[in-house]
């Protein structure tokens, strides 16, 4: 196998610089607003969250769809590369250009107003809402919240729709509420071909079946097939009963057990089974001081579940509360033989939200950070963390394991720190190495996934270079052909 | 429009017949038992439910995927086309042969056997199983059931899992669980190219975002673009309680205010919202003498609602019963303004359910049926209902509506029935205009769609050739060419 991460290599290369010409004339299609040129303007376009900046030939800021069609369509015509930029609150580099300063950002942030009337509509009959793409998460779920309702992804990031929908975004409560995919109605999408073609899949049909359900190839492709202009989701309602508590296990293997356990007695209540380990936690406390620690005499327990459980309706009186509840569930599997549960407390399921997501602030001031976004099938996480736990030290010595993850869906926040001062740090092959040895366990020993649930970006470019059969890149280049030949995304998928 | 009934087409035509050479190289891949001839045995494989006979070929019986892969590349390189055949238990027509007799059948009905150690795998920690395409979903879900699981696709009819998935089937409790798409974990599909290429999306990964998500051009698309040999399947935990009540609204503007007061209260234990037209109870009454009628004096009202709620888990002593949970619901939407609610009954949750599934064989029997299976935004659908009540007697007189339907998704069974000795039957216009005229409402006026969960077959082809966007077309036979290009299936999306 070649070096994934060195591989890395893109389809959207522009030959020459754009030229002066080119900006009038995008000029004149987006108007003053629609178009930044000149440094000031373009920083913040060119600098993704966690790998580093680019160079901008311009922005292009289109305000609706039939305007971001006109860009697209010149573009593709006079070879011009765009690379698809939604909230830029992503952590693979699928959002900035790269360094040529050839490649223009097109942004979905003026993309909010659906019609004249509003930028947000509730069909609360569907349960669904159509937005734009260029709606935040934040702005969608404040709408939402006033009126009952919740887009439920669960992220701690800020997004905007388009981009989840581009990178098929999951979070905290995929247990309960799956992830865009499993929400998202419809959308309509621009293609990259001479004509900037519109595919409008706005039905917002919850059942359809006459043909292929285009929108699917458009979800968790980091816009290299199209640009997403608008969505409708799927909604549910807000919760309004929730209960929570930490669980520490026996060990790592009475994990599955214990989540086994909960979904037997809690069905469809249970929407979050995280799990975090002992030096993830001790980063957050170092972190940020004003954090509680629950545990006895504030000592940390090697590994901690956060259990939730919520009901979307009001408690009526004759009616268990979920404290109840998952008091005498736990009161239940406390008596199981082997005894797989060590110690659990319930307490204010905000307080231990506070802690779960001071995690991944927490992990970043643990040393030099290198992270991991792996999934597994559901039983072989647990196995994968104990393998690493054991043969990380003798391949790199002196790597904290700082994990945490959605053990209710597979998924692994796999983080390693390494101290500010090591010298290896030094050399440029440690991390490439490092980020090897330990992708090549996930997907060759532990058929688990490198990219769980932020897509296909620069930084793991390489790996789906490297773990993609040539037919399905073969037939990942013939789709691209097919939706949209022209140059768009900052990734290659064939 | 040209009419879409008529204009139905195919690309599956072989240019002559299948030759004894052929045969025999075919018999050497299968053995006797894979490969049928001779009029007696191809007879059960060449009728489909409801849409008429046609004459096969031959039918091809592979055993595992790598014979049906070397059926498929044999096959493709000869220019013979294959019809493949699940369960053959659809409506639409996608899974029998033609009437040329140069068409060959590519069963399914041996791919039961997963490995030798059993035919189907249950992981219970990932709460999926693995299976072959073959398998009936009444075999899976008794192996399941005695597991304390179920895979929750809830169906009158009992297809094999591959047909499920290349049909994309909904059923009465989509509400809560779903369609097959949002439960297809994995699948192994088999391309018609030269080589019988196998690709395998068999990880079972409940999350994992490394590119297009390929299996979703496999998951409703009738088995044109590959055939599924094995399947990883989400389960769910089978059902421990549960209640139902028939709610009478008080007219059809008052259903939908209904299904939102039932959510809001009672969440995602809402497991069923099924609409029943008098005219199909009454057809079920008349077909079934023994089902119990269950409304005061036997008098049947305009529609009613069969509300169901379910839990996964045992009642715990302190749970209020989910019997006492529905009728202080119901108790409290009997005070709602405008009094949405006429009358209300609770009862035995089989009982009403006996009541439900009898609707589908009742109407049967109402005269010539005329079905559609249509779907819409879940508001529109009842507005629907209305407009036909009125305008469908001024265009087509003495034509009964037995309508019923999945409320709770939007999809409606809208049944139509002609009086067996009715004359206009003679005329073979009759039945294409009316299903043309009520298609053109149901896509034009209510922006719905003609096909909720049958997929596309030869008996709606004319609609999907009417409906679909050139663009479009040309995207689905582009995927064909790059899928596979050789003779397979009964439809062209192209």
């Amino acid at each position: 196998m070649s070096d994934p991460v060195v591989a890395a290599s893109s389809s959207c290369v522009t030959a020459s610089s754009v030229t002066e010409r080119q900006l009038a004339d995008l000029q004149e299609i987006l108007g003053d607003k629609g178009l930044l040129q000149g440094t000031a303007d373009l920083a913040t376009y060119e600098t993704c969250v966690r790998y580093g900046a680019g160079t901008a030939a311009f922005v292009a800021r289109p305000q609706n769809s039939a305007e971001l069609s006109r860009v697209l369509a010149y573009c593709v015509t006079q070879g011009i590369c765009l690379i698809p930029q939604s909230g830029n609150s992503g952590l693979v580099g699928a959002s900035t250009p790269d360094g040529t300063g050839t490649q223009g950002v097109l942004s979905l942030d003026r993309l909010t107003l659906r019609d004249q009337n509003g930028k947000i509509e509730l069909d609360e009959d569907n349960r669904s809402v159509t937005v734009g793409a260029g709606v935040r998460l934040s702005d969608l779920n404040s709408f939402l919240a006033e009126r009952g309702y919740s887009f439920p992804i669960d992220l701690g990031a800020d997004p905007r729709i388009g981009g989840m929908i581009a990178t098929n975004t999951g979070g905290a409560r995929f247990l309960r509420y799956g992830d865009v995919r499993q929400n998202t109605l419809g959308i309509k999408v621009v293609l990259a071909d001479a004509q900037g073609t519109e595919l409008d899949f706005m039905s917002g049909l919850r059942k359809d079946n006459t043909g292929v359900d285009w929108k699917q190839i458009f979800i968790g492709t980091s816009g290299v097939y199209g640009v997403i202009t608008e969505a409708v989701l799927n909604v549910e309602r807000l919760p309004k009963q929730s209960a929570a508590a930490l669980l520490v296990p026996r060990d790592e293997e009475a994990v599955l057990p214990l989540l086994r356990a909960l979904e037997e007695r809690c069905g469809s209540q249970l929407t979050a089974f995280e799990g975090m380990s002992a030096e993830a936690m001790a980063c957050a406390f170092d972190h940020v001081p004003s954090l509680r620690n629950p545990f006895p005499g504030g000592e940390l327990p090697g590994y901690a579940i956060l259990a939730e459980v919520s009901r979307s309706w009001d408690k009526r009186d004759a009616e268990e509360s979920l404290d109840d509840l998952l008091e005498a569930v736990l009161a239940e599997i406390w008596e199981f033989d082997g005894e797989p549960l060590a110690n659990a407390f319930i307490g204010r399921p905000e307080e231990m939200w506070s802690l779960r997501h001071a995690l991944s602030e927490g992990v970043k001031h643990a040393g030099k950070l290198v992270p991991f976004d792996v999934s597994f099938r559901r039983g072989v996480l647990m196995e994968f963390r104990a393998a690493m736990a054991q043969d990380l030290p003798k391949h790199f010595p002196e790597v904290r394991i700082c994990d945490f993850g959605h053990i209710g869906d597979g998924g692994l926040h796999f983080n390693l720190a390494i101290a500010k001062d090591d010298p290896r740090l030094a050399d440029e092959s440690f991390i490439p190495s490092l980020r090897n040895w330990v992708v090549t366990r996930v997907v060759e020993d532990f058929n688990g996934s490198f990219s769980a649930e932020h897509a296909i970006g620069r930084s793991n470019q390489g790996f789906y270079d490297a773990y993609t059969p040539e037919k399905i890149k073969n037939l990942a280049a013939g789709l691209k052909d097919l939706t949209s030949p022209g140059k768009l995304g900052a990734v290659k998928l064939g």
